[in-house]
């Protein structure tokens, strides 16, 4: 099922910046987010990284991804304070200059008033040149659009609202059909007609995932997709003729 | 707060390898554990990245990532269906072969019984040469360990029981003493200091987390961290003398 920028698939990446990620205190939620919203739009997220609040690190990892895919999504450091140094790192990464943007000043001056709009603050406004804002209906600060990289906040829900603001700057490609079945067998019972029918439809690609219950329930999802309705669900149903075939007691998840 | 390899504090990344997670089906939490594990061992996870079931981007991702750090933890993709294809992949990146292992086969062999032991299950005992064993007490299907990579399971509970396992195999560092303090104001309001206080305390790492809640209620945790107790505690303190001089009322999450 790989499907390389040339066939017309745009495909993505994800840079989470943030040092609260690597130190284990806070769990990322925005990759899989990310995921979710990038699926529905029909493009690939084909990498994601972690990088901490160091400006070398994100700038070589920003360049490595919009070197390598489509789209880049950035989440995190964005913010007032001085540990917010993603727009920093990006105007470095592309070579640009950075600067109050207008738009973006009057924004935050407007959202904060003259008095409370102190000097950490303005570092909101700052944006690299040639860069586009995102609308941030949370919390008004904007996020930025350069080049291939789209620059969100790290807080969840505005992350979510900046993405539901680009949205309609990314182009639709065709989506991937998904059908999920579950069946109350252990993996290893199955996996030699799995890879069978995995190597008998090469448009479709099958992901086998164990579970393992507290309650001492276990068994998989497998899971295939496919951008051909037709070709995923004949992989399908070859899996749930397989699994008869052992007896076994199956069901889609739709 | 930067400790190069050469302080003698070591640095590790994750390598996270699974299709799942980039189709947004499943919610990465390796990343999040081992982030909390290595910090008990005063190990700074320094890096993490996601890819997909494809042997190029493994081997380009696990190159990159065990040339730049002193540990490097994959998990997933060690199954005995045909999508788990981490222990090829870790074989061609480190351009050694590969095989049955003996001791491995012979786990899973006694584990399944021969009539079960089928080629697929077989597969987990492929091993690249020269790799050791890490052990597996939920589902016996080893893990293994390469020059300075170790290789996990990507279902959560068999993750975290192999790092159990190999836990003797790393070394102490000292660990970073973290301090959050948790204030009901906008971090913007309290920036300036904060990065002043940043500035006066070389050896520590303050970070600002806003927060949002859905009943309305928002503020701040401001986390201090550093491997030398007294300057964690020294700049705690002058947090907490810059909020009350603004009047916010703040208090420590022990």
């Amino acid at each position: 099922m790989e499907t390389p920028s040339s066939s017309g698939i745009k495909t993505a990446a994800v840079l989470v910046i943030g040092d609260e990620i690597l130190s284990g205190r806070t769990q990322d939620t925005n990759i899989n987010y990310i995921a979710r919203f990038l699926a529905l739009k029909g493009i690939d997220l084909k990498e994601a990284r972690v990088v901490g609040d160091d400006q070398g690190q994100i700038v070589a990892a920003l360049n490595a991804l919009r070197g390598s895919y489509d789209f880049v999504f950035s989440t995190g450091g964005i913010g007032p304070t001085h540990d917010d140094i993603t727009a920093d790192a990006i105007a470095a990464a592309f070579g640009v200059g950075i600067g109050y943007h207008p738009e973006a000043y009057a924004l935050l001056e407007a959202r904060y008033g003259k008095n409370e709009f102190n000097v950490m603050r303005r570092r909101m406004a700052r944006i690299p040149r040639g860069a586009t804002l995102i609308a941030n209906r949370v919390s008004v600060a904007p996020g930025f659009c350069i080049g291939n990289v789209f620059v969100l906040a790290g807080v969840p829900a505005i992350a979510r609202a900046m993405l539901e603001a680009l949205a309609p700057q990314l182009p639709e490609g065709p989506k991937v059909h998904s059908v999920t079945i579950t069946a109350s067998v252990p993996e290893g019972r199955i996996a030699e007609g799995l890879g069978a029918i995995q190597s008998a439809h090469p448009d479709t690609a099958i992901g086998s995932y164990p579970f393992y219950r507290e309650d001492g329930g276990f068994g998989v999802q497998l899971v295939v997709r496919s951008r051909d309705f037709a070709s995923a669900e004949a992989a399908a149903l070859a899996i749930e003729s397989h699994l008869a075939m052992f007896g076994v007691a199956a069901q889609r998840a739709i």
